[in-house]
């Protein structure tokens, strides 16, 4: 077989925000198969030999994960040279385990590329660190979109840690995650901070408290960080709402 | 001021892994001021023009935080388009807030981009997914390194969250850190790798369980996982241990 999948991160929209291996693998790629979340600047630098084949999963509608997994195997079988494209990371709840797992247990040739989750970025975006000493030494990133057969989360254990939370594909949940969170101990004034649509021309950021994170006007699919970092915005130019030390002034 | 400072994430240590934006900004730069952390393959893209310093933080030596803010001030003071280059991603453990809030004080131009943190590409070289349906739906990337005034974290919360643990610069404290998630509840075969050097030449992996950490021979820096996805190998040739629903064969 010459064929051979690439499982690419195609990062959080920005194409500037690819990896240097990344752009070379889009641009030489014959097959492109990618989901709903990558960006149309990153489609754009796709060469105009390759097939585009759009596997997202949208709400309603979408390839099932099982058909994805088929069909990277017939691409590679067919010796294309494919690249799967997710947005964020692969590994970051891109389902690029379950590919893996499929194209090792074929015999199919493949390669893992990672990419920024947006996770990072988006807060990043926003001028809010996950991290930050003195005042964040952990962040968990959290899916809030409840699959059958997914392992739960102990929410009110997470509450207990200590550290920043970012929630991906928590729009929906929010009120219950809030609920959770609070139950475990999460003071109701803990900042909260949710990104769209993050390094592209859409961003849009909203600021709330954990108490009014249920009845917060957020679109999916968006970011959501809770923590004391949420209130940062050290963003050049911006009015610093914290100091480097992380507390209020 | 013309002069600019741009905190860059110079991702797991593959120059192939910066993105397109910080390969662009390493090669245009007059100033290179970089970690210990940062990959010899990414200062080799350096134009050979541009000034290169190393603040570097290493046992018994380094440049402290607050003079680091400084030269990074008075760089861009002098009108050098001054990039920071920093191992993994700015705003994950890599004091990135603080070199932001410090520019932001000053009144110094600045944009952050992200990088791929070795807290996902590390476990991913090694064939580990950091989150996996129906296996893990959280991944929690927390530092070992315990520095005064730093937060605390709560390792026996932690351990009942049901996820993904990752430990950054955590070699030394390895046993404490074991003992505490052990204490949480954490079962003593909950599986374990710790990843040196990723997407280098020099990349090794080692596999252990919990009760094995403590003694287990690791060097820093490493990435410490664990978690039921630490016994993945989802690597193109290599044996797989476990399904794709992540069950022991």
């Amino acid at each position: 077989m010459t064929g051979k999948v690439w499982l690419v991160g195609a990062g959080p929209g920005d194409p500037d925000l690819l990896t240097v291996r990344a752009a070379r693998l889009v641009a030489n790629a014959d097959v492109v198969v990618h989901d709903a979340l990558v960006g149309d600047g990153v489609l754009a630098l796709v060469n105009s030999r390759a097939d585009v084949i759009d596997v997202g999963k949208r709400p309603g509608r979408g390839v099932p994960q099982e058909l994805t997994n088929e069909l990277l195997i017939a691409l590679a079988s067919q010796d294309h040279q494919v690249v799967r494209l997710k947005g964020g990371d692969p590994f970051v709840f891109g389902r690029g385990g379950e590919e893996a797992a499929a194209l090792l247990d074929a015999g199919v040739p493949f390669e893992v590329v990672p990419g920024i989750t947006s996770a990072v970025a988006a807060p990043a975006a926003a001028g809010v660190p996950v991290t930050h000493r003195g005042v964040s030494a952990a962040v968990t990133v959290v899916t809030g979109h409840r699959r059958s057969g997914e392992p739960d989360v102990d929410w009110q254990s997470l509450a207990k840690v200590g550290g920043t939370i970012v929630i991906l594909m928590g729009v929906t949940e929010r009120g219950a995650i809030a609920a959770a969170l609070t139950a475990g101990g999460l003071p109701a004034d803990t900042p909260v901070a949710a990104i769209r649509s993050a390094t592209t021309v859409n961003e849009l950021t909203l600021r709330c408290r954990l108490d009014e994170l249920a009845g917060a006007d957020i679109a999916s699919p968006a970011v959501i960080v809770i923590g004391a970092v949420a209130a940062f915005d050290l963003r050049s130019g911006h009015l610093m709402e914290v100091s480097s030390t992380g507390r209020s002034r």
